[in-house]
């Protein structure tokens, strides 16, 4: 049974993580849509909020969903299928969090009947985004929010060319059979089944026709669109096996799961600016070699301009050195994150170096500079964090304010500086 | 299928949490020992530790499973089976926290090979604990921390009654059964399967006896004990349906999902100590209905002498009214604490409300008072947590000093008082 040694292998693929991500030779080339059923009431959460609403580090867990398949640019459109007591909630979410791609429609009693309503809204001309009615449907659950680009291509490729395809898991436990007194009746043989997970693909005709043919029974009491295209249209889904982090959250204690998946995310790479100073470049080659050292990228740019640009739109950790002590480079570095809104999905980083020829002073001293790139930040956005350190060329290391203490980025750079 | 609404309903039974848990009307009057399988490498969490020796809040992983056991008071031994390589180790952690049951033997190459020594070695003299060879054998992961005395009283009695017992859950996802060529054949009807968990029990002949007459084969590649007793004993195991909280840690976001269940737990229930002053006794009412709001638990106790005592065994959060601005109360608590050694298993909070009959002052006038308790519990031990405010006897509050702000108990405190 294929055990993946490490789940992390797919979060360089979050979200607004990497635009290097390169889903191999595939190319979808044909209109893909998607409907996100998000009707649950996460009574097994035991939370009163249902959990695809609950909020991880401040954003709603569905908007980290929704973003997954908004980054993709073969994604036409992804319609959420919510309860109607859910609807103005989730059309704010998808205002506030500018998910231009996502359709909300009121669901059904069931989630096939929500499911159904979905597929149908696809058809609908207010709904349609480009070129209509698309060929492949992808179908997911709101609460899988890590679905990467990769995953999502595989399965597009193979509904197109099979007519329906799933991902699958390894089961997690051995399967039994029970007796009706409650008695073992045998095991299953773990190698010869697999978990059905999400995300799922049809051909907008299989999946149309499924739920045109399939009975009041079936959408009562049936809970796979992979069953329905078998029964009704004779369409056995090719199954591709997903990461472990396709995994969905189902009890509150998953919350936290996730909330550590995004933290660890969002800690993995940064990115230091040097302006032209051979110093500032020598001290960020230094601190390259020690966030290797822990598993962590650091790309090395002399600014934001021309090309290096797109740093804005795939990073959430500057490091700033400057060595004139001006606070002129950070405070253009914060105004280009704002103008690009980088805060508004994640909290952004910003790190301000101060590298001194002089010998460090005390924290009396310089007390100013910490507080004035504090100051700089704290007014504009919840979700800044700054930290101010000032490195000497002797090598001593003194750390400055910090706003959050609980940064990993920052907590790291604080020991890693003292590493170069 | 059984959906529990709310996996927090086992939680009050976590280790070291609940002494009046009352596991029904089942009595275990015979000789139960315990087998736990630590040998796993972890692979899936992507961590060089294993995963059983990762910290949970400081604490390894597997201390809090044999705690889990231990506070049973009819399991008499609970054997730890691990690597070679981690013997000295395991023998490190059994010490540091007092696991006075645990015996740590080595295992084998494979899970049943381990789990063999580990029912061999309940019949060798120098493992053996009050009456000898037990009746009956349970079966853990050594990476399913949450396991309560009510689950384990029924698998014991189950495991007794007919010869084989195991916990099982609800499928999460269906699962399916996969032609050659990786396509859908078949989904199976969830409701007739179940996925086998952990614990196990199993009578000692019954164990031993199936790992007698198994094969190379089955050692080498099964996974399963309830199959070994069917199919050498022809013991078709008695199966129970288990909490959530059962789940396995598995991966890496597991460790954080544990860790959030473990925090909300210790959070659960508060005790405040009044002395004998009327106006104390009444802000601790006021404060006690203020709990209640949020599914907390607060005792009301005048001191920690006599009966009260017990609280030092149960209770991690401690809430000492003073009247009369001295330290001496919340002196003599923390020093009751330390004799308990009650900060060794999991943090203690002490949050010191002074009952002020005067208008409150400003933080300056009183900086004193939160520094001394600051001072009082800093040196001790990592695990101490304390938080000092002032309440006025004419409604208001200020708070003073926090060591550490990420504390459940003292941020709900501090809204809490403000609700009174």
């Amino acid at each position: 049974m294929e055990r993946p040694a490490d789940p992390g292998a797919s979060l360089a693929r979050l979200p607004g993580k990497d635009p290097h991500n390169n889903p191999g030779d595939v190319s979808v080339d044909f209109p893909v849509s998607v409907v996100l059923p998000a009707g649950g009431t996460g009574e097994r959460t035991g939370l009163q909020t249902p959990k695809q609403f609950c909020g991880l580090m401040g954003r709603p867990l569905i908007s980290y969903t929704a973003q997954a398949f908004e980054r993709v640019s073969w994604i036409q459109c992804v319609v959420v299928v919510v309860a109607t007591e859910s609807l103005a909630l989730m059309r704010d979410i998808a205002q506030r969090y500018r998910h231009s791609k996502v359709r909300v429609v009121p669901g059904g009693s069931t989630r096939h009947r929500s499911i159904r309503r979905g597929v149908q809204a696809l058809r609908e001309p207010e709904e349609q985004v480009g070129a209509g009615t698309p060929k492949v449907v992808i179908i997911h659950d709101a609460v899988r929010p890590f679905v990467d680009e990769d995953m999502l291509s595989k399965i597009a490729m193979a509904a197109k060319e099979h007519g329906a395809a799933g991902a699958i898991r390894p089961l997690v436990s051995t399967v039994i059979a029970t007796t009706s007194e409650g008695y073992l009746d045998h095991s299953l043989e773990r190698a010869k089944y697999r978990a059905s997970e999400m995300p799922q693909g049809f051909t907008y005709e299989v999946i149309h026709q499924a739920y045109q043919k399939c009975t009041d029974y079936d959408l009562d009491y049936g809970t796979e669109c992979l069953h329905l295209a078998l029964q009704y249209c004779g369409t056995n889904a090719k199954l591709i096996e997903g990461p472990p982090t396709l995994w969905k959250v189902t009890y509150k204690r998953d919350l936290a799961a996730a909330e550590s998946i995004i933290k660890e995310s969002l800690s993995q790479s940064s990115c230091v600016l040097t302006g032209d100073c051979p110093s500032a470049l020598s001290l960020a080659a230094s601190l390259q070699k020690a966030f290797t050292t822990q598993h962590m990228d650091l790309d090395i740019i002399p600014n934001l301009q021309g090309d290096h640009a797109n740093y804005l739109l795939k990073e959430w950790n500057f490091i700033q050195i400057s060595v004139n002590g001006s606070l002129s480079e950070v405070k253009a570095l914060l105004a280009s994150l704002q103008a690009a809104e980088r805060a508004l999905l994640n909290p952004v980083v910003v790190v301000w170096v101060h590298l001194s020829g002089a010998d460090l002073p005390s924290i009396g001293e310089t007390a100013t500079e910490p507080a004035a790139i504090s100051d700089l930040a704290s007014p504009r956005l919840e979700n800044w964090k700054t930290f101010c350190c000032t490195v000497s060329t002797s090598g001593s290391v003194r750390s400055g304010c910090e706003k959050r203490v609980k940064c990993g980025v920052i907590q790291k750079s604080k020991s890693l500086f003292k590493m170069c």
